[in-house]
């Protein structure tokens, strides 16, 4: 089963190139951005919403068309499989999300499920044959926009998908009939899980959203880990009080202590270099007004690294940083960790293979590792993965700005498709 | 003139200590409180309010019942004067506002509006003669907490109340009918406006607002000067992009450079002593999300100093620190001034007699400055003026927790019903 008609026609006879129709490649990628597409010239097709629904069942139709066998997994995931029962050999998946962030791109997602695609068309077409059982899968809600349970779609598969009865989206109303509306079942979201063993391997492509990649010029990227991610809470308790009737020296200002934590938390990583990025996306100011004194402050912090004992320091440090600061301020900082995400490598053999691959194709690679959380590092705890990049322009994501070049979208299809064919 | 039969009772035969009915002043007080009471134990008594026009009317009729001619005038102002028509000498204007803050306390105001009430009261019982009229006023609308006009009344009395037929609440509703409904007249409402000269002078007892005289142990501050005041708009832009993916020396990050403008602000009334308070009060962050690097940062920045050229020299050191700080994060930082009022000094004549006054009375004085804006600092402008603190616990206020000890409210109502007598 190794040797294909198309690798034997190759000049590397035991090595095919396969490549996928790019034209088309484009024009599912487009025609999947009608769905959500927003006046920005970018998409918000968050899980779960009508365009979410439409999105997966233009994609499904599009499968049936070719002569491919979709269906709709228990979690609402999109599954395609090149026949209509399961080969019984081990399954390459291949494939990332549909859904969007609201205000979101075309490509962050939608490009690895219509790459992953396109790969069965390919095979479909040019009767490639495997060892691994090729199958696509759109993961859903991925980046929980209305349902705030991200990688809902990989958990299930994983297994590991806690407390699913429960979800609820930000308004409180449960999942169970959006979750039926895109043809999963609450009830039976079990059965969405794969058994031990049934997924061989798992390749994802996916845009860089970053700038590395266009920055140092490579159009293929083999992502070597995720990061791991830790997000903190602080909060600052100072005095409230009047601007104009307190001294200086009278002062508990919460806002003057969230500021050194601001700085101190850019420290961490950009001078002191523990860890690879460090952020403070949200700071609240009570009462927030012109003529009082900030009285309490809320931060959202955010860490990332690939070595967990690289996180473990920083927090130690912005933990630390927090009491003298508290200290210096005369104010009390809380700090309370919400959330630990461990870093996840990808499959050395399955990094390897994808350079090979890119190689022949005349395509440089560069070894990097993703800032971002993909399905891959879900789907990682029962399955070696590997992951693609492509350059993101200006490394904007989550964002109508989003873009790649037609260019880089075909060959990182063409790389999925001939590394899933020779593996 | 000059000499009443109280004088002459007194053991100073030429000037007079003038007490009033320290109970009656809290039973009035209290009296008042009760007009917006909130569960907290404060006041949310926002002028043009239901409970602000109850409060009018409260005291108008105590005005009444104690033999006194209360009016409205054009803007809303309660006008109290000791007999029906005015006696043609000059006037001396006692009082402050009875309008709060949303959430305020029962002092701020209120008090010096009380006891201008009662040292009228007094007059009329102890037949007190002086050689200036003594009326009584309570501005109206000194917060501007429903209608963002603060000063309003004040304004009006001074003649400088501008495109008042425009003024409207934060929802839009024109003033029209909450005035006519407090007894005023938005068509008529120049005729507020004071004749030039016919105030004699203007005495205004308030609270300190403050934490100085409480903890220097002083009962009663003479006030030398009402601050003044710059306010300013900061705007950093910076780039919005993804916290995981975007190295740390690729950022352009708006929160960077707001925490560095935070604390130049601090910086430059506490180290560098350019003027006496700078505060951030309020920091809005765009778009405000755990993973996303801030891309926008606004921030409402505010300076006091009771002397002009140091609030000059601050605004080019905030300017300065702005440049600075854009080119150092790679942002871009604008500046807007929206607001700029001048010091006011009061009277050193009455400064002197109110001083004079609480020695007579065995009550220390120190003298301070106003870092909160009063309607003293707009009658400024017509007529000399004085005020006279009393310690604030805590230096608290803005607040339901905002207290004055009962033995310092009757203090400060002495000291200005004796300050009136003897002028």
């Amino acid at each position: 089963m190794l040797n294909t008609s198309v690798r034997s026609a190759s000049p590397h006879p035991r090595e095919a190139a396969v490549r996928v129709d790019g034209l088309r490649l484009l024009e599912t990628l487009a025609g999947l951005a009608e769905f959500g597409a927003d006046a920005q010239g970018g998409v918000s097709r968050e899980a779960f919403s009508l365009a979410d629904d439409a999105a997966r069942d233009y994609l499904a139709g599009i499968a049936r068309s070719a002569g491919l066998y979709p269906r709709v997994d228990e979690a609402g995931n999109l599954i395609v499989r090149m026949a209509a029962e399961p080969s019984g050999r081990p399954v390459l998946l291949m494939g990332s999300h549909l859904d969007s962030v609201t205000n979101g791109g075309k490509y962050d997602g939608a490009y690895g499920v219509v790459a992953a695609l396109e790969t069965l068309r390919s095979f479909a077409e040019q009767d490639v044959r495997t060892r691994f059982e090729p199958v696509m899968i759109a993961f859903t809600n991925e980046e929980g926009a209305l349902f705030p349970q991200p990688f809902w779609g990989s958990m299930a598969v994983a297994g590991v998908l806690a407390d699913a009865e429960q979800a609820v989206d930000r308004a409180g109303n449960s999942i169970r009939g959006p979750l039926a509306r895109a043809g999963g079942d609450l009830d039976s979201i079990h059965r969405a899980a794969w058994p031990a063993g049934s997924i061989g391997a798992y390749l994802e492509l996916h845009i860089e959203q970053g700038p590395i990649l266009e920055r140092r010029g490579f159009p293929i990227g083999v992502v070597d880990a995720i990061v791991g991610r830790t997000i903190f809470e602080f909060t600052v308790d100072g005095q409230q009080n009047h601007a104009g009737t307190t001294p200086m020296d009278c002062r508990s200002d919460a806002l003057v202590a969230a500021a050194q934590i601001v700085l101190a938390v850019e420290d961490v990583s950009k001078q002191r270099r523990l860890c690879s990025v460090s952020t403070v996306g949200l700071l609240d100011v009570e009462p927030g007004l012109t003529n009082v004194v900030p009285g309490r402050c809320h931060l959202s912090v955010e860490i990332r690294d690939t070595r967990p004992e690289q996180l473990a320091k920083a927090e130690a440090a912005l933990t630390g940083a927090a009491g003298e600061i508290g200290r210096a301020t005369g104010t009390e900082v809380s700090v309370e960790v919400t959330m630990r995400s461990s870093p996840v490598h990808t499959d050395p053999l399955l990094s390897a293979a994808i350079e090979a691959t890119a190689e022949r194709l005349d395509l440089p690679t560069m070894t990097l590792s993703s800032g971002a959380g993909h399905d891959a590092q879900i789907i990682g705890a029962v399955a070696p993965i590997g992951m693609i990049f492509v350059p993101s322009a200006n490394g904007l994501s989550h964002s109508p700005e989003e873009h790649t070049d037609d260019v880089h979208l075909m060959a990182g299809a063409d790389v999925l498709a001939s590394t899933a064919a020779n593996l």
